[in-house]
């Protein structure tokens, strides 16, 4: 029986889609497909990708599901090196929805679309009877060109590893690369759990959820970037791993280095999670040659999203994350086995 | 409030659509747009389409929800004339849902994709708690390239008509046109309910959904095709109404000549439901140059869906869908307001 822990992003999950989905879908064609796991497939030049997004509550402070699952979708074009072009809206709508929200999900989804710099070109809408969703689900998928700026990002990533890659794909770190992380950790899903009816805290955090192109591009400019992926679901602790997995290399992570809010930090305390498996929507990771890694840093500052962005870490020879406390101790980081926050996206 | 009829494909879903969703995502760039609203849309030469399948129950006789997904959007780009390149697949689970039944679901995806030509090449998983959904939703977009046929199936529209398209698009039909049906209607939405609790009643109508690469491709290869398109919600009352409207022409339809099977006949007479409202999930209109209707038609029947092909009406002046009826008389056909079968797709 599927289980929510399945969908957690974490290992129950990784083990369920390639059981059950990704190894029936042979692909005989395709520069990175779908038993790559990276964040968009790119076929033909076409970079493609899909997210369904179920969070509840739907509306979050001043974010709700439409910020969301365009940021969603766009950031994982941008992770792979897509220039995105164009996004599909599928929504699934309940009965007795009020058309008031409708329009106020649909003014996010058009104001974010135009942060992200991409324009929605087809959709579908369905309605259920009461019960048969909760509110809303949108399922957003996107396609991209290959970024312009890649070609010039691994000329400098040439002249200093002696080999270029076409796409950022997580399979591309080497010992010695240095891992940035774009912002301080796990505020949408606190932000979201904040809420939630039954939690009973008050919380300042607001969702991260956000198109992160001009991160991206000002890195790209800079150039020697490897591989970016966006920690959602499992959070960063998710996301390191299946980097040090597809890599085959060790990340060590120094823990001081994550940037971390306050609040954040004291609504993770006060429940018990773990910041580092706490989902974000609006952060990027970028491993870097470490010759650029400082010049890449304070590019990255300069924009809105990366005031914060800390370089985090490097790449070694082994195949583990392993996390330096403040105290001066090792723990390994596993990839989470479920979610302590289901619904987040 | 959003009700069970604004996802119907009527009068009212494309109401909400028009005022509250597409209206408010102006496309700037791309060859057939949302504002369109046909088939799939075209940016720099990729076909792009989405759908989200909510179909109750998701198993029906030897076919599910997995045929239904990869069909619809499969046929979603033939109609607009791509050919099929790549789908995606977004899972949203229902927490307690059977393995064995997932893997029933993608064993169909598969199969069906292999019949579409088309690979699956990116995916997303999301499970939600029991009552989050019914079972299971799975939204395929679908992207592809104009289909190399389109050249020669233009050449011929241009030598009877005296130009060319670039696609086959609701807005191309012309007085004179004939409109080709690929088969009996109404079995997918009657085959559903008959698997639905409460309805009480036995059929042997089985689903049509299948990928319908065959009937279009013999078709354009014989040529004369200006526009195609899948009578799914709505049935081809809606369908036809959508080319007399983007056409700006009337559709006059021969009763007598509508392909509709004698078990889904009585269901509908016991149900008190009009088949031509009813959708359909592996059937086609083709609208096609009166001079090459009927060298189509036979093509057409030679293909394993299409062997109950019927030139069912032709394209006049006007701007009305009429029905000429057994008896003599003369019906305008509106399109369906609500739908009598919610979550068929």
């Amino acid at each position: 029986m599927i289980s929510l822990a399945h969908g957690a992003g974490g290992e129950l999950m990784e083990k369920l889609i390639e059981e059950h989905i990704s190894q029936r879908f042979p692909q005989h064609r395709g520069e990175v497909t779908l038993s790559d796991l990276d964040d968009s497939s790119v076929i033909d030049g076409i970079f493609f990708t899909t997210d369904t997004y179920t969070v509840a509550p739907i509306f979050f402070g001043k974010k709700d599901i439409g910020t969301l699952a365009i940021s969603g979708t766009v950031n994982d074009l941008l992770a792979t090196g897509a220039e995105p072009l164009a996004l599909s809206l599928g929504l699934v709508i309940e009965e007795g929805f009020p058309i008031t929200d409708l329009d106020r999900v649909m003014t996010s989804v058009s104001a974010t679309a135009e942060k992200g710099e991409v324009q929605i070109i087809t959709g579908d809408t369905k309605v259920v009877e009461r019960g048969g969703v909760k509110n809303m689900i949108i399922n957003t998928s996107g396609i991209g060109r290959r970024s312009p700026l890649l070609d010039g990002n691994f000329d400098v990533v040439k002249k200093f590893r002696g080999f270029k890659s076409d796409y950022l794909l997580d399979s591309n770190v080497k010992p010695g690369d240095q891992i940035i992380l774009s912002g301080p950790i796990a505020d949408h899903g606190i932000a979201i759990i904040s809420y939630r009816e039954g939690y009973g805290f008050e919380s300042d955090v607001e969702s991260d959820c956000a198109p992160l192109n001009g991160i991206v591009n000002s890195a790209l400019r800079v150039g020697g970037i490897v591989d970016m992926k966006d920690p959602t679901r499992g959070g960063i602790a998710n996301c390191l791993n299946e980097i040090s997995r597809r890599s085959k290399v060790s990340l060590i992570i120094n823990e001081d280095r994550v940037p971390l809010n306050n609040p954040t930090k004291a609504a993770c305390d006060m429940l018990g999670l773990d910041p580092l498996e706490i989902g974000n929507e609006g952060k990027m990771i970028l491993c870097v040659v470490k010759e650029k890694a400082e010049e890449v840093l304070s590019a990255i500052r300069k924009t809105e999203n990366g005031k914060k962005a800390s370089i985090i870490g490097m790449a070694e020879k082994g195949n583990k994350v392993i996390m330096e406390t403040k105290t001066g101790g090792k723990r390994i980081i596993d990839k989470p086995y479920g979610d302590p926050i289901p619904r987040i996206c």
